[in-house]
């Protein structure tokens, strides 16, 4: 087995790990998460009080459920909480009663257009209950009494999150965050928060990095409006973020770039996909999706896109009990993580540099940097790189520029500025980009 | 009927009662129209002396024509302007003469490749007189003596335009202005006269305007450039306008863009049409074309735009007899009418405004502004506008950049924008754009 | 035969005069092929002694050669430099020695992939030798030992170069620059040599020049990296360049823009090949390719483009034998100098122009400038170049933005500019563009 399938073994061994565990926006299931990636990486967990003011929102009651079913006459539990998590409507109120199917019906939600699958419904912020159930699950219930159980509970409590910074050469930050916040759903988002502790552990194992990291492990939309709220001095030393998300099911990658379009992050990640060999996709940014809604707010803006594979709301599976161990592959999840180091690689390196004979081309040959022989059809890359880097480099455009005038991809551009770099013939730029 | 029908209707009857008049750039064909207008908006009718320098032209004498024919031998009109006004060629010196065929041949104008119809000519700044007929009617004209008569006159009188001038909450201008110096043509112009005039019955019938309104109803080219001579000190008020014409046959829209291009009247329009779910085109401004030349000239260079169905020149009825009354239908009239309806909407509502809780997004479900049951798979179009509106709105991009970069019509977002505001969310940046 | 199949045919023989002369970026075959061009144009000289430095270069040593060729052990030469000169590879090192074809074998150059043409190799800057061969010849050696001569010498002496200096109305200059360092080739580069000559004595003719014009005849690389060196301090009278290279084959021309991308000359190249009915492509700038890599350097960026026929590398003959006399057709030259000729008038007659009546149009059919009889179809183009021309001229577009914007080509542009200025409705900015 090569590195690569290790890890993509490993990350799919985590998730099969997280898999059962009941998480939603609070409560034990969060808690439980953490203490599992805690196994991985150092975090740090943070607890935030029910009923703190975060912006326009408040952090809600905790919820915990213990045990939720639908039991007929003969006792049998025909929707039972202990086969799957994703039976009971998260954040369902506590409820214990005997009733009609025809009263229970308003509570019940399936997927008419693919029977066999039980939907992922929420209610964070409407006080009520339900259970999801497959359409057959529905279609097989006979009129009659049930005894309708959910044993939650929604009290004063915490939010619960966790947080990993890895600093660097400078205090300037790439931040990486995750949602925490969905039960029994494997690509949404096990695969992403796995995707993310990998990296956070390769990052780590790096001798030098020039900048710091941050990895978010948080409940989605009210996970992020708490971080901003509790760290709004510090959101500055965010120079680039990723939202992680559905990394491990689908072929092609697609990133949605910041709100502000042009960031240097949009432009690495778009680079580093087109030089990937694979179909692909760049959308535009849009104000729904993931927690870049928050990070891009107005107040913030800041540099943050969102990198998933197929996107959400548009593969079948999505949201559906079909989102399991199976649909995600260790070698996609291998794939996301390489990504990703490719997308840090850039950042780390890219910088601007000046060209210390800038008047004609420097003698490449007499340094042994150019082919001896002339006449030949085709110049090799490794030196078109060199002229590029050398042509360009006028303390203007940074490397990644380069590579994208060129054509050429990032790493030989680097290459080459190292090269050029222990020649002499190019020196850095010292104040960053 | 519908009101819509019912506008169609009583537009092509405004039509058919002016289609028969002889109107020319001077005359009293042109205070006929104007007359008839009167009875529909509150004209105030200008008469401008002939020989009044206006710019580089002078205003011309005035036309007038009674009676014009070319009678055989026989003593039968071959030619009669009795019958239709397109047969004497329009600025006719007077003429009354007996001549031959042969002599008259060069003052003789047809359409060889359309031998069934009778061409539209004219002759404004060079002194000549001459005959439009068919191609069959040619061909029918035994060779001897003919009488030929143009009972014209060409004296000093004035240039007779109407103008109707709709105050609104502040002096900036939105200008409507078509030609009306076309005799027996009904799609050029009398489609766009009566087009006007019921945009202006309908703007006028409304409790609030922000802009005020101005129309004008000239002769082309010298109408424009004997307005703006006399307006030269307040044309600065102009802040978005359009030149109709057409408006009656074709079922595509064709806007073509003002000289600056990306003004606001030409982001209104192209976007107003993109959302009629219809074929239309958007062309860049070009010197050649209605009246905009004299808007658009760079001494000007107000920001005009020309609104038309089938462009003049690109159909094969223009300026023939084929224009005729069947050649225009009302419901492509009521049509036209809504889209200046809509592009008037738009520029009444069109703002900057700013998001009262930028950090995040504010909390919409606790304010009934948002599905309270998650997990569904797509966001109800008008949750999207509203986030669209919050994200954007930070002072920069008025609610038409909104609606252009969220690819959603301008009218949900003006929409989401009145929630958001009243919400409390969301409130107008005073100074317009 | 009409002039430009004289200019055709007089190209093509200058072309087969120079074609037998052994060139390399030294020697007497430059001095030899300057002497010939003399004739043609008054040529300055210019020798810069072996050893000078010039920016990171050091002018090399002079290369010149009298004989060289394989003699296998029966007396015949079986490659042999007086039947074509490619046969050496260029700078190669004198050699006089017996020797088996296993130990001749490293020195030897073919062509595997097209066993009938001898390549064309150089080793300017590594001290080596060998020779140039078909593959076909190469399979006929038997094995045995030869007799191996390269008669030549490399020895302080001088790089030799022409240069041309055509004084206009201001010191402004235009360049045109071609290498000359390449030895029986054809097309790459005696055809773009012949264009510039030709070129130069038809600018020389003309009666009245605004720029300044300046003809390079130079090795390539070494000789513009001297050039440059020698004339730092006046490069930046250059306000447009060109290179050019292998005009005499390849129906479609290639344009290669600058570094810039926007310079004028760019905007001028294109603009006249659009307008050619011919196919041609645009490329973007690339540090590689001809001497336009050293005058875009970034330390002097000046506006240097290149044009060619089909780029360096992408024909079959390129760097080969059968880059010869017959590869080469006259009526392709001649096309070629008359697109030189095209665009250099339109560098001549760009400018800037105002309106001198900017309010509404000015009334051209007083002046004559305009059809008299209205309602035609469809605009002259030479009236619509005239409104183009008035209405964009406000003192900001010059005539080629004016072409550019309307389609039209840059001659009928500058037609309506003449015409309009004769009647005082236009007049040029005094400060060039």
């Amino acid at each position: 087995m090569t590195d690569r399938d290790h890890a993509g073994a490993d990350m799919h061994a985590l998730i099969a790990g997280l898999f059962p565990i009941c998480r939603s926006i609070t409560g034990n299931g969060v808690r439980r998460t953490l203490d599992i990636l805690g196994q991985h990486v150092p975090l740090e967990v943070h607890e935030v009080p029910s009923g703190t003011p975060v912006f326009d929102w408040i952090v809600p009651r905790e919820w915990n459920v213990r045990d939720a079913y639908i039991q007929s006459a003969d006792g049998r539990r025909v929707v039972d909480f202990r086969q799957s998590n994703l039976h009971v409507v998260n954040y369902s109120l506590p409820v214990r009663a005997r009733m009609s199917l025809a009263a229970l019906r308003p509570h019940l939600f399936t997927r008419p257009d693919w029977p066999e699958v039980v939907p992922y419904r929420t209610s964070y912020y409407k006080e009520t209950w339900g259970f999801c159930l497959s359409q057959r699950q529905l279609e097989n219930l006979a009129e009659g009494e049930y005894e309708v159980v959910i044993d939650s509970s929604l009290e004063p409590g915490a939010l619960t999150y966790g947080e990993y910074h890895l600093p660097g050469e400078i205090d300037d930050e790439v931040l990486f965050t995750c949602h925490i916040c969905h039960p029994s759903l494997a690509n949404d988002n096990l695969s992403a928060v796995a995707v993310a502790v990998w990296l956070a552990r390769t990052l780590a194992a790096r001798p030098g990095r020039r900048y710091s990291y941050r990895f978010l492990f948080i409940p989605g939309t009210i996970g992020s409006i708490t971080w901003l709220a509790r760290n709004e001095g510090s959101v500055a030393r965010i120079k680039h973020g990723v939202v992680l998300a559905g990394l491990g099911a689908g072929e092609a990658f697609t990133y949605k770039k910041s709100r502000r379009g042009d960031a240097e992050i949009d432009r690495v990640v778009s680079h580093t996909l087109s030089h990937a060999s694979r179909p692909f996709s760049v959308a535009d940014f849009s104000p729904y999706g993931y927690d870049e809604r928050q990070f891009c707010s107005p107040g913030f803006n800041l540099p943050v896109g969102c990198l998933m594979r197929t996107p959400n709301g548009q593969y079948r599976e999505y949201h559906t009990s079909a989102d399991d161990l199976q649909f995600v592959a260790p070698a996609l999840l291998a794939e996301s993580l390489e990504t990703c180091v490719r997308i840090v690689d850039v950042l780390e390196r890219n910088g601007r540099y000046v060209n210390t004979s800038p008047k004609c081309e420097p003698q490449l040959g007499r340094r042994g940097l150019y082919r001896s022989l002339g006449g030949e059809m085709d110049a090799a890359s490794r030196e078109l790189a060199m002229l590029w880097v050398l042509n360009l480099s006028d303390g203007g455009p940074a490397l990644l520029d380069i590579a994208e005038r060129s054509g050429l991809p990032f790493s030989a551009i680097a290459a080459a500025a190292d090269d050029l770099t222990s020649h002499g013939l190019l020196k850095p730029v010292t104040d960053l980009t």
